[in-house]
């Protein structure tokens, strides 16, 4: 069974009572109460009740069943239907939950799906606040969302902080396998949370301008203010792809360099190397009429030439960098 | 002779008889019934005579008739013509079809090419449910775009997998022929795949806007469901094409560690190889006056230094990092 | 002298005269009757006496003076501007004409510039069809439009056939200087042809839309089906682009490879083949005391190490998969 | 002090009268009277006094003191300011002046920069043309422009020979670090061309859609033909960009087959002459029981071996097209 | 505590008084004054003071309590919420501030953070201009946004300078890693500040059409003149970012045409120095019968023979142009 996390009726700002899903309705109903209800991957009995107690549409409640939607801002007349997704750092990995809220007049629910944090913690703080509760519907939509927002930073700051040592490694040390490998996780994870980010980013747009029954416009300053942050945080991640990009192409200039760099270094060993092998090989054939071979002291002078030749080739290349 | 699938007159959500297609005009016509015609590959004469009883556009037939359009929705007054491009998965590859579909008051005619699924199907499920097939023609187009949009999913997921395979191989070992080929073959396949979907998307984004005489105002948030659900193909699509085009990049990047890699372990092997030969070279010279050799254990001295400058140079090379 | 290709009066869908270009204007002004005139290459009396006869702008006139025109749609009161770029293969080069296209109330002029095959097919195509020339001017003006467009599209397979053929040999062997540079014209060819077609699309869709006097909201859907024609092509064109890309790509990918291919397989034969060096080295020298030199058997006994290590690194580098 | 080229005033479309700067205000206010004024880089008293007699507007007058501005349109009123950039070739480089166009009823002044052409060919040019002239401070505007914009033309044609040569020179060298300098200089040279075309384009549209008290709808036209040219050399100038930028990755994609080519080739003849030094070797060794040494003909069997040898692999090599 | 940098009272475009903070709003509320208060770093406590005097909004009190906003321009009723960012060169790095400026109906507040110039300067500088101050609170507004803008340019023009020095060095010599970094850094740093100035742009350009009760129409060119300049800073980091990339590439096309001179130069004298080694070694065989080896002057026609041929090869080589 799903796990129903909360169901607490609000008069004035100040909550009243918890009740029974089944009795949401009638609380909805008082004038001057509005109900927040939040479920932990529900039942589909549980939510088919819950549509039709508040006349949810078919095709949110459809969606609210599969999960796997993205971010997203549907209007049914003056019911919101919101879908957002959520992110959270477990260890050098993103997870992503999915949380749907439907909004309308006297009602919130919010159902979460997969890995995402409660949101018990949202309404906690909300209810310390009775002065903006008292809004009512819209004040709580925004809360969750400011919530779920504000759970991107720390993921984008873990991504950064990984991202930054890669584009140190990248810049220091010949790459290898390892690192590549490293830095193209790091771009997918960087796609991937990219594709939940901008989204939510024209969701918290959408509400800044929404003209339903059921958002006070006085509250769209503060969807301005989320949308805001979720832009901050898609610019950091746009920031952080280009650095990503910019680092592969710095990692492909460089390995170009230094093959380079190793190949120059060993044509100038090769042929100094080459040197002694060539005289030797010469002085090494048996022709009998080879005078240098008699003079006494051929053996010293041919060790002379091949020396001062080496040392020659040494200065040359040392002088035009290839060593 | 192109098969006529089914042609089915409907009243109120429930079908009330198949008739011959000279007879669709007069079905439509009474009140409160509506036709479901399906054909596949008709003949020109065929389509001659349904535009000539339902008063269909001369220049929609004609793309009826010649196929590959691209998906596209056309008003021609309160009559809609809409052009789908179907895709599913025969082995390692993915074969695409075309349905055309015509809609206007009293009829939907929906013609099939090339190897798309049958639509029986669709009608079976749409007759399955007659409180909503009693809304009429636009139900039956909804039906139809969200089975063909919904048989996008399996030939995404199945690139998916075959992307994440490549992914998996470049990362892990050197890049022959085929495996490059076989990238460029999955980069293809979704930039065929993309341009099916992305004008779908289009479509489905121009229905649920769609203020025509045979469109029911109530039905657009199933349209807006439909573009929602390829909005989210395309996503994924795009995703995979980031991937690729990463993944081509990563290996770019890879071969070129590689080959540095190669090159510097070769560079070493080559230094340590070159001494004794060089060495072995200069003993080898036929100099009358060469003392070293008349020394009793001058083989061995040479043999020790030739020992011990190859140590040298490859406990060198180790802490580099070259071998 | 410009070649006055035809100048025929119409009415009510049929050709009733043909007459001299001084009297296209009492032609035109009969009531019911409309005139088409196509000049080829013109002087700039013949235009400049055209333009008196209709009250051409002299700005347009000087445009289908000069050719080198971008494709566009002008309106100058009821009157339309419209300058088409031609296309048409021969051998392996595309080559490009140009037409400017007079349309006002009473008369079509075209005129034709450069290499494109004539409008008399045109004509007497649109003359075989007297219930849509009925429409007059505007319809005149879709058939030629649809002409032009038409004869695109022989060029783009042609183009694409080469594409299909340049990928092929990328994939399957190392690229020679020959095949890059004729990937290198392919896509600059498509430049070129995409640079004219764009533009095109632009045209017919502005004529979609245009709301002169002289255009018939009837004959606006004929203008929709030439723009989607020519986005079809345009998509096409987009498509081979991207895979020429894709193919340079892959080309590189595959040079990269190939060469590390060639690196490791020479390295691994530059071992075995230093072995016998290194070791017949060290046994050539001159040392007196060389007590292997001596053994009865020394000679095989080395014979045989040498070929032990080659055979040893042989079946090392294979395993490796360096040979 | 600031060169005041021309101050003379036009009565219906006839030059009427030349007169000093200070009586400018006088004679613009004449019942259809219109002064054409003309500065090469003025003093900031004049332009002052200029600003005060015709009440332009503080910042604009800053900025035609300072240049270095962007092409722009601003209005002021009924009163227009118009900055361009103006480009000529000298020798091999692209040379950039600025005019700055003040235009209101009655007025036009031109104020011009660095090293731009005079525009006393556009005055006898309009004056050649009093028909038109006769419009007044509009024509005016439109002459500069058409003027401007025609001097971009030669500019990008004389940077499209260069780029066609490098072009040549790529597709068939080797390339040495000249080339790619001289391919890195045309590329920033089309950049900054660019930057001053596209923003030019912007001034002529807005131009042609202007509504402004001194722009009569009947030259808008006229602005349309130059915002037509100038996007058909900006169209020219994307092309050339393109062109060079594949023209780039074909150098890079030509360098790498060139590399493979010379490595397979110095593989192969390093594989031929490791042979004759291996096999060499080995008859060099000084064992005393060596069998084949004492045999008669064993050199010219050994020289055989090797010359078969060498020869096989040379056959070999050709066959696999390395040599 | 944070500074109270000046809270001054201004009338008619003159200063009449300094004043404590709490008297703020009793200043700004008398007939025909306003007043302008600057705080560096401010406390909370102050902040919220001045929030209540004058009615800020409490998520524009928020964010400017935090700071590490976007550029952004928020309206809340008639107030506006302007964020900058300011941004001066210290050394060879970029360091960013930032500042918040309300703007209401009678007062200005600036709040500074971080290591921004302080605006004194701006201070000093409008009020030596009272024709302008007495516009009043859109005018100061106007100043500090002209100022933060104008210290955009010093910053770009640094970067600008390292960028050619960059791209000589690049042209000029092989790439070491220490270039690479650097211009790594560069592409780094010129990302950042696009980020400051491309939202800078649109706040400027928001500004131009703001129809706020505190912004006289009369100012709006000024912001436009703010909107031109930010765009000229935008449009040359733009180009820079662009010189950086094809720099990027140039260096690879060179590293890459590099390699391809190093390897045939080593190929070419490889095989010079191949053909001493391979002829030495022939004739450094032990056969007992070597005529050759018998000839008095053998020895010196081998000689000869490989100084002919290596000087061949050279000749060779050299008209290759691979040495």
């Amino acid at each position: 069974m799903g796990r129903v996390v909360a169901a607490v009726a609000y008069e004035n700002g100040r909550r009243v009572a918890e009740f029974a899903l089944s009795e949401g309705k009638s609380w909805s109903e008082k004038p001057g109460h509005f109900v927040w209800i939040g479920i932990h991957e529900p039942e589909e009995a549980e939510l088919r009740d819950l549509a039709l107690q508040f006349g949810l549409h078919p095709l949110a409640i459809e969606d609210a069943l599969n999960a796997h939607q993205r971010p997203k801002l549907e209007t049914y007349g003056d019911a919101l239907f919101v879908v957002l997704r959520t992110a959270h750092r477990v260890k050098e990995t993103t997870e992503f939950g999915e949380t749907h809220i439907f909004v309308g007049t006297g009602y919130v629910i919010s159902v979460r799906h997969g890995p995402s944090s409660s949101y018990s913690k949202v309404r906690e703080r909300t209810e310390c606040n009775p002065s903006l509760l008292k809004h009512g519907e819209d004040f709580v939509l925004y809360s969750i969302l400011d919530f779920v927002v504000d759970n991107y930073t720390p993921v984008v700051e873990a991504i950064e902080a990984e991202v930054t040592e890669m584009e140190r490694r990248v810049l220091k040390q010949p790459l290898t396998a390892e690192d590549i490998e490293r830095i193209h996780a790091l771009r997918r994870e960087l796609m991937v949370i990219r594709r939940t980010v901008t989204p939510t980013a024209e969701v918290c747009k959408q509400l800044e301008h929404t003209e339903s029954g059921c958002i006070d416009p006085v509250i769209h300053p503060y969807f301005r203010d989320v949308a805001d942050h979720v832009k901050r945080v898609s610019d950091h991640i746009d920031a952080l792809r280009e650095i990503v990009t910019h680092t592969f192409e710095a990692g492909l200039l460089l390995e170009s360099s230094r093959q380079n760099q190793v190949q120059r270094k060993f044509a100038a060993w090769a042929a100094i190397l080459a040197c002694p092998t060539a005289i030797a090989g010469i002085y090494g054939m048996n022709f009998d009429n080879m005078p240098e071979l008699r003079l006494p002291y051929g053996y010293y002078m041919v060790l002379g030439v091949i020396v001062g030749l080496c040392g020659f080739l040494y200065w040359r290349f040392k002088r035009w960098g290839w060593l």
